[in-house]
């Protein structure tokens, strides 16, 4: 997706909020704005609005001298989705359609996204959850993507956030465990998450995990290590979580399945959905006959 | 008021909306909102928001070729006013204390602010004049007020909005009007209240109505013409309307009421009300002895 002019106000006041979050130095903030404000005079627009941030969360870091300010926020998280996943476990396993309910509460768990707002409590959480339940998510994206996992014999699964990979844990239950590969970002950004939170999320008993050699807040390929580039060349199934994902990957000739809450706006338009909806999007081809 | 980090998201907010208030052309948009950005990288943060206003407005007109791109819009806010006029003249005339009436109706007449937001219907304008006569205001700012009002020999009102103009006739009406002066901005900026303006609401036959010399959507003295400047500095009472002018004359040493609805939660901090609030707020001395 490219930045659109509605992105670039964003941009600035999620620099400003981000400093805010991570230290109490004002110069820093100032800093951190005035940067975020000359990067956006010479953007391209055809980059996707993650460049953007990553480009903010380098200054913050090296402002700070803190290389992953979000590391108390990605804790609490974690600890916070750890302590609903046995009663979430539960309602999976008791549902009709256990990959579907699993499918609605992975979406859920994206709304654990410290790129949008700076400040995500509990109440959030469990408002998001109650929503997933009680909303039917799109009967022919479910299906189109339970059949592509069907057929699928290299599947990766990109996580987003930290706290929210807790969530993916209950729709990785649901996938053919053996073809998937689970991915989380190079190194710390927002909350973003690290090896470490797949290792708390309790995933790296479950399926092989790598890392995409990344900072960027989304899949930039091209901040992305070659081996990582490989692997997703070679993947014939990629399910991405969340906007940034999204954002970064909307345009790929590659088949792949985006999971995520619009949460934003200008996201919400680009794929034709409202503000809060449960997103299953495919660009997955489809096979010959299907509608 | 000087600019505070949380003003430069607004302003490019301000400038994206603004642009495509006045224009479809995309080209425009993006100019303005880049210059905007060029601006915002190295402003002075001592200089009040009112100043990136001018500059972004200045930028518009130049861009689009349009010396007045909000006439349309102030039209339609004069014609609204005037079709509600001749009620609320009445409400006014019955009311048990007519002052504070016209007073709460004048500062209810604020909410015709384009620089805010870039739609404003006729419900909102109705459901700030009920706001208005259903909430009291700060009765020892109105005592102030009134007393100041009382002991004043050259009293400048300086207008903010078109449409709200037309509201304050009403309080003009329970002033003095003999020692009473209007002042409207130079040249359009925004929907800012001209000479035009003022005889539309009809006050140019009520008082002498001068303007300040200047395109800011607010009263930067020093891009005031020097007949504006020494008047001001003459008068002893400003009545001045509307954030922009709060924002550009908070910090002036001068016996001023500032007269607006707090529509801006940085301008409502800086104030220390809630947004929403009808403030009347006084930087004139008090009599000696008075609490």
């Amino acid at each position: 997706m490219r930045t659109y002019l509605d992105c670039i106000s964003c941009f600035v006041r999620q620099a400003l909020d981000a400093s805010r979050m991570v230290t109490t130095d004002a110069a820093v903030h100032e800093r951190v704005v005035r940067e975020t404000l000359r990067l956006a005079v010479e953007m391209r627009f055809d980059r996707s609005p993650p460049w953007m941030a990553q480009q903010i969360h380098r200054l913050l870091r090296e402002a700070t001298g803190n290389p992953d300010p979000y590391r108390e926020a990605k804790r609490r998280s974690n600890e916070l989705a750890l302590r609903l996943y046995p009663r979430l476990e539960e309602q999976v396993r008791a549902a009709d359609d256990s990959f579907t309910t699993a499918l609605g509460l992975a979406i859920a768990g994206n709304v654990i996204d410290f790129g949008c707002r700076s400040r995500i409590d509990d109440d959030d959480v469990q408002d998001a959850i109650a929503d997933a339940l009680n909303t039917s998510l799109e009967p022919n994206a479910v299906a189109d993507l339970r059949r592509a996992v069907g057929e699928a014999s290299d599947i990766l699964y990109l996580a987003d956030n930290a706290g929210e990979i807790v969530f993916d844990r209950l729709l990785i239950g649901e996938l053919p465990r053996e073809r998937v590969t689970l991915v989380v970002r190079g190194s710390p950004v927002i909350n973003d998450a690290t090896r470490e939170d797949a290792q708390i999320a309790g995933l790296d008993a479950l399926v092989p995990v790598i890392d995409n050699g990344s900072d960027a807040p989304g899949t930039i390929l091209g901040t992305c290590s070659p081996a990582f580039r490989d692997r997703f060349a070679q993947s014939d199934l990629v399910i991405a979580k969340g906007q940034g994902n999204y954002e970064t990957l909307s345009g790929q000739d590659a088949p792949i399945v985006f999971l995520f809450k619009a949460k934003c706006p200008v996201i919400a338009q680009d794929v034709g959905c409202a503000v809060g909806a449960l997103v299953v999007s495919l660009n997955v081809a489809k096979p010959p006959g299907s509608s």
